[in-house]
C-alpha cells in the first residue's frame, strides 16, 4: 500500500524541471554498463564515471548505456547534459511514481515503464520503474534496482548473427520492451497457479486466511491493471509508425509485442473477474456452512427441550399428582419421550433439515 | 484453472521467431492431410512426411493442408520455410496460449481462433487453438488435436457440385470459420439445457452443488468470451473488404458469419446476467430456507422455555409453598401451561412467524 | 429458457444457404395474404398457393404479401426463387434465433425483427420473429404465428385516403416496423403495472413468491434488451438515408420511430434498475423481518433461562439448604424472579432490542 | 410509478400524426396568454379562443404564446394548422411520455423537456412535459399544468431595459431553458438536504423507514437522470450552432446552460453514488446492530444453561447421592456456580464477545 | 454533504449575469495583491482599493492579480467592467458551486478549478474553487480563502532568473495549474496513509468505526472524482495548442501537467478500488466473527442441553423409579453425562465446527 505517491509531495511546489528522487530510499551506488555493437563488433564494460558514456554520443555503432539505481540526482542531471534531454524528463526519470508513457521529444524518444518483479525479501510482487531514451543511435535505460530482467536481451546480443546485431537502435528499444512485458507473463503464471491452488482449497474446505489471499491477489491485478493499460497505448505509439526514429521493419515486431500487451491486459481481467467469483464463492460458502452447524445445533437443542420439559413436570413437588403413584407412569414417560423425540428426528429429517 | 499461460514463461527472454511449443505436452504423431480440388477434381490424401504438400503451394487448384498437432516443430518450421511465412507466424502457430487475431502479410493472411469442444476425458468444456494460413490458392490449417470439427467442410468438398468447389481459398477459409462458429452454438446450446436444469432444480430445491455448478458455467462463459470477442473483430476485418485475398461475392457470406459471432456474444452475454442472477436467486433462496428452518426451531424452544420455567418453580423444594398441598394445583398448573402453549402458539402463528 | 438455440446446432455444418426450420415445431397449415393497393384501388384476399403471389412482383401497384408459418421450407424456398432472394436471406427467415438485424442487398432490404407477445396458454410474454422483405413495390412480411399485431396496419390501409394509400413501400415497411414498436409499449405498460404490484406487496407483506416474480421480470427484461438494442441500430440504419429504396418524406417518420426505440430502451433500462433496487429492497427486508422475528424470540427465552436457574437452585435436594426451611423463602423467590424478568423486559425495551 | 407508459398503448396501431392525449386526466380549462414585446413595447393579455393568437405569427415583434394544459386536443390542432407543425410534432405535444428531444424543422425548432416540481398534494416530486416550439419570431410553449416556473421570465421581460427585451426569440428560448434548468438545481437542493438528513439519522439511530427513504430518493434519481441526460444532447444541439434560428451571441449563454445540464448530471449522478453508498451503510448498520443485539442474548444463554445442568443434577432423586447429606455441599454448590459464572463472563468479555 | 448546491437555489429565475454570491457565507475583507514582473524587474504590493490595479491591464510586464475573497460582489463587478469580462465569466467567478471548465473568450481565457485543502477547524478535506482569467499580459486568480497554495509559485517568481521570469503569462497560468494539481498529490498521500492505516487495523482487528472510516472516504474519493475528471479535459484544451494566448513552448509544461492530472485520476480510481475491496473485506470479517462467537456459544449450549435433561429425567418424582434405589445409579449418571459431553465435544471439534 504505502507505495501510492509516498513523498511525491515533497515536490510540491518547485518549479518544473527540479531533480527530486521519488522513491524508496536507496544506498547502493549507481551502476553504469555500457554495451556498444554493430553487426561485426560488440564491446561490453562497467563504467565508474557517467563521463565515460560520453563519446559513445556520436559513434554509429549501437550503443546501450544501462543506469542500475537513479537515487544519485547528479549522475542523471550530467546525463541529461551530455544527451540534451529536457528538464521535465531528467524530472520523470528520477520520480518512481511515473504512470508509463511515450513522449516523443526532437531527437530522441522518452519512454517510461513499470516492471513486476518478485520481491523475495517480502515474498511480494512489485512494480519497478524502467526508464527509456531512444535516440538515433544510443538507447539509455534507468533502473530502480539491479536486475536481471534485461539479462536476456545482453545475452543475445552477445550471441551475434541473431537479427539484433544487424538492427538499429529501434529493434533493441523493442527487445527491451519485449522481455519486460514476457516478465509479466511468468509473473501472471505464477498468479494463475495460485488461483488455481485458492481455488482448490476453497472447494475443499474454505479458511478464514483465503479470504486474505484473494483480497491480496485481486490488489495485486489492481496494481498490474493500472500499469498495463498505459503501456498498450505506449506501444500502440511505437508500433504506428508516426514516429521518425522507428524503422518499418522494426513494426511488425511492435505489433507482436502489441498483441502480447493485450494478451497480458486480457489476463489480467480474466484474474480479476476469477477473483471476484471466486470472492463470491468464499462468501457463501462459509456462509453456507455456518448455516449447516446451525442448524444441526438447534435441531439438538430444539428436540431435547421439550423432553426437558416433561422431565421438569414430573419433577414437580404436588401432593397430589396421582401419576406419580401409578405403577406404570415412569416407563410411560420414557416411552413417550423416546418416541416424542424420535419422531422430531424423522420429521426434521424428511424436511430436509438435518 | 491451469489452462493460463502455462509455460509461457519458456519463452520469456528468447528472441522473436524462436519456435517454443507453448501447451499441453503430446505425444501422438502429426497427421498431414491434404485436399486438392477444384470445379472438376478432387483429391484426398494424408501424407507421410510434410515435404509433399510443397508442391501444391503454386498449383492453379486450391488445395487445404491439415496439419493436426502443432508438437513437432521441426515440421512447423519446414512448411514455415517453403510457404515463405514470417517466424512471428510460426512463433503463434505453436503458442497454443494465443490471442485470436488476424495478421494480415504480403502474399497471405494468419489466422488465430479458438474452437471449443468437449473433451469426453474431463467430462468438460475445452478451447482448442487452430491457426489458418491463407494463401493465393492454399489454406493451411494448424490444429492442436485431431478433431472432427472441420469434417462436415471436407465432405461438403467432396460432394462435388455445391459452391465450395466453384469457389477460390477465400470461399474455403469462409467455410472453415463457419464451421468453427456453428460450434460455438452447438456448445452454446448444451451450456443453455444445463443452464434451464440448474434452474429448474433451483426453483424445487436447491442444493450445495447447484453453486458450483453455476459457478462453473460462470466461469466457462468467461473463457468463451475471451475466446469469442477478439474473434469478432477478426470476422469483421475479414469481411470490410480491405484484404486483397478475399473476393466480392464471398464477402457476404462473411457478413454472415459475423452476425453469427455477434448472436455467440449475445448469448454468452446473456448467459452471464443468467447466470449472476441465478446466483443472486441461490443465494436468497438458501438464506429463505435456512431462516425458515431456524424460525421453526427457534419457535418450538420458545415456546417450551417458559414453560419448563413454570414446571421447575414447583419442583422447588421449600417447605412453605402452600400451593403445593392443594388439591386442584396439579390439574391448574397443567392447564395454565398448556394455554399458555397454545396461545404463544396462535400468537406466533398470526404473526405469520409460523 | 429452452428459447436459447435450441435446434440450432442442427444447422452446424451445413453449407451456407440450406433451409433448415430452427424454432418451435409447429403443425398449422401456412397461411398467405396478400394486401394490392393504390391510391385509388384496395384488393386482399387469401391465397392457397404460393404461385398466387408471383405476379405482384412487377405491378406498379404496392403489395403487401404476409405470411403466417414459416416452417413449410418449400414455401419459403419458392418465394425466395420468384422474388430473387438471396440464399443467406432465406436460411434466416425460416432461423427463429436470428438477432434483429437489416440487410441491404441488390435490389430489396431485408430486415429481422422480434415481437413481444403475450402467449396465453403459458401466461408469459414471448418473443416472435418477423422478417420483412421490402422491394421497389412489394413488401413481404413472414411471421412464425398468426397474429394480430399487424391487423392495425391492414385497417388502415383498407380505411383508404390516409397517407398509407399515398405512399409507396417505405411508408408501408415504416408503417410496420412502426406497429411492431407499438407492441413493445403495450407489453411494458403491462410490465409497468406489474412492477407497481409488485412494489406495493413489497412494501406491505413481502413474500416467498415476490422474489420469484422479481426474478421472471428480469429475466423478461434481459430477453426485450437483447431484442430491442439491435432494433435501435436497424431503424436507425434505415433513417440515416442512405438507402435507395427509403424516399425522403418517410424518413422523418422513421426518425419518430427511432425515437420511440429509444423510449423503449430507456423503459427498459429503467425497469431493470428498478427490479434490480426492489430485489435489494425484497432481500433486506426479509432479512429484516426474519431478524426481528429471531430477536424476539431469542429475548423470551433469554429471560427464562436465568429465571428457570434460580428455580432449579431451589429444586435441588440436599439436607442443609436453609433457605428451604424458611417460611417467606418461597415468596421471595416468586419475587426475585417477577423482578428479575420484568428487569430484563424493560432493560431490552431501553436499549430499543425489543 | 404509474407514470411509465400508462395509456400509451390507447395509441397503438393508430397512424402517425394522430392527436391522442396520453397522460394524467385533467379537467381544467387550457389556459393561453400571450406576450408580446420588442424594445420599446410590451403587451401581455390571457385569451379565451386560440384564434387570437394567429395574427402574432407573422409581426416582427417577438411573441411568446404560453399553452397550460394540453388535454384539449382541437385546440392544439388548431395552432399545429396555423403555424404550420408537422402533424408527428402535435402527436408529440399531446403525449406527456416523450422523451426530451430537439427535432429541427423547415422553418421552426421543436424541443420536448421535462421539468421537476413538487406535488403538493402528494408531497412527492413529479416530471412535468414542456414542449417548445421556437418559430423566427415567435415562441410557443405546452405545459402540462399551470405552473410558476416560468414566471421569472415572464417578469424580466415586463421589466424591460434587460437583455432579453433587445434580442429575438433565440434568447427567449435560452431563457425558458434556463428557467427549467434552474428548477432542476432548486429540486436537486433540497433532495441534498434530504440525503444529508438520512446520513445523519443513519449514523445515530438506522431505522426501518429510512431503508424506504433511501430506497424512494434513488428512484427518484432514476427519473431525473432519464430526464437530464437527453436535455444534455438537447442544449447541445442547439449551442453547436448548426440551427440557422440560433444566433451567435446567444451562443455563449447556452454554453452557460450547457454547463448547467453538466454540473446537474453531475450531481444526480454523485446523489446516485451516496444513496448507494449509504443503502450499504444502512444494511451493515442493521445487521452489526441486530448481530450485536444476538450475541448479548446469547451470551446470556450460554452462562445460564450450564449452571441450570448444574442445579438440575442435584435435584436428581437417587437414593445414594452422598453429596446431598454432607453439610457444605450447598455452599460449595453455590460457589461453584458463582465462580463458573463468573468466569465465563470474564472470560467472554476478555475475547471481546461482549 | 451541505456542499451540494446550497443556496444555488438563490440565483433560479434570475437573468443570466446577475452576480450572486453562492457558497459559505464569509465576513473577511477582500484581499488585493498584485504581482508584477518581467526579466529584470520584480514589485510585489498589496493594494486596498480594486481600481489600483487597473493600470496594469495594458502594460507590457506579467501580472499577476491575485484576489482573496469572492464575496464581496462590487470588487469583483468593477474587475469585470475594467478587464472586459463577460458577465457570465463574472456570475461563475462568485459563484463557487462551478464545475471546472475553460471558456475560451476574444481576448482572454477563462478558467475554473476546484484545489483540495485541510480545513484545520473541522479535521477534513475540503474543496475551494479557484478561478483564473488568463489575458496577454495579466494573470487575475480569485480565490475564495486566503491560502497558501499558490506561494510556492509566488516564491519562484520572487528568486528570479528562473524560467518563470524570463516567460509570459500562459507560462504563468501553467505554475499556477501545477501548482494546483500538486495539492492534489499532498492530499492523496495522506489518503493513501489513511487508506494504509485502515486496511492494518481491518486484518488485526477490525471495528466498528472502521466502517465509517471507510464509508468517509469513499464519500471524498468521490468528491475528488468529481472535481478532477473536468479538470483533465481542461488541461487537455490548455495543451492541444488550439488557443492563440497559449505559446508553443510552455506546451510541453502543460503536457506535463496532464500527465500529473490522469496520474490523480489514476490513483483517486484505485484508491476507489482499494476501499470498495476493503468495504468488502471488512463486511465478511465482521460476518466471519460474529459467526464464529455465535457458533462457538451455540455448541456449549448444544452440549449442555441434552445433560441437562438427563438430570431432569431422575428429578422426577414417580414412586415406582427402581434406579433411583439403586447403589450405582448415581456415579453411572454422572458418567453416562460426563462421557455424553465429552463425545459431543470431541465430535464438533472433530467436525472443525469448535
Amino acid at each position: 500500500m504505502p507505495r501510492f505517491n509516498k513523498k511525491r509531495s515533497k515536490k510540491a511546489g518547485l518549479p518544473p524541471g527540479t531533480l527530486v528522487h521519488v522513491g524508496k530510499k536507496r544506498t547502493e551506488k549507481t551502476r553504469i554498463t555500457i554495451l556498444d555493437y554493430d553487426q561485426t563488433d560488440f564491446r561490453e564494460r562497467e563504467v565508474k564515471s557517467v563521463e565515460k558514456c560520453f563519446p559513445f554520443k556520436d559513434t554509429s555503432t549501437v550503443t546501450w548505456i544501462n543506469i542500475d539505481g537513479i537515487h544519485q540526482i547528479e549522475i542523471i542531471e550530467k546525463i541529461g547534459k551530455h544527451f540534451n534531454l529536457h528538464p521535465l524528463v531528467l524530472e520523470d526519470i528520477v520520480n518512481t511514481e511515473q504512470r508509463p508513457k511515450l513522449d516523443d521529444f526532437e531527437g530522441y524518444i522518452f519512454l517510461v515503464m513499470k516492471m513486476p518483479y518478485f520481491d523475495k525479501e517480502n515474498n511480494t510482487i512489485k512494480l519497478e520503474q524502467i526508464s527509456l531514451v531512444l535516440g538515433p543511435n544510443f538507447v539509455i535505460s534507468f533502473q530502480e534496482l539491479e536486475g536481471d530482467a534485461l539479462n536476456p536481451v545482453r545475452e543475445r546480443i552477445k550471441n551475434g548473427r541473431v537479427r539484433i546485431r544487424r538492427s538499429g537502435t529501434d529493434y533493441l528499444i523493442y527487445a527491451l520492451i519485449d522481455a519486460i512485458v514476457d516478465n509479466y507473463f511468468t509473473i501472471l503464471e505464477k498468479t494463475g497457479e495460485q488461483i488455481a491452488n485458492i481455488e482448490e482449497k476453497l472447494l475443499n474446505e474454505p479458511e478464514k486466511e483465503t479470504l486474505h489471499d484473494i483480497h491480496d491477489l485481486k490488489r495485486e491485478m489492481l496494481l498490474f491493471r493500472k500499469a498495463v493499460w498505459p503501456l498498450r497505448e505506449l506501444v500502440s505509439s511505437l508500433e504506428r509508425g508516426e514516429l521518425e526514429l522507428i524503422n518499418e521493419p522494426t513494426r511488425v515486431f511492435l505489433r507482436d509485442v502489441y498483441d502480447h500487451t493485450i494478451q497480458v491486459i486480457d489476463t489480467i481481467e480474466t484474474f480479476r473477474d476469477m477473483l471476484t467469483g471466486m470472492l463470491d464463492l468464499y462468501l457463501s460458502s462459509i456462509s453456507n456452512k455456518t448455516n449447516e452447524v446451525m442448524r444441526v445445533l438447534t435441531i439438538i437443542a430444539t428436540i431435547f427441550i421439550p423432553l426437558t420439559f416433561v422431565a421438569g413436570l414430573y419433577g414437580m413437588n404436588f401432593e397430589y399428582m396421582p401419576e406419580l403413584k401409578w405403577k406404570w407412569s415412569y416407563p410411560l414417560v420414557l416411552l413417550v419421550i423416546s418416541v416424542t423425540g424420535i419422531f422430531m428426528l424423522f420429521y426434521f429429517r424428511r424436511k430436509k433439515w438435518l
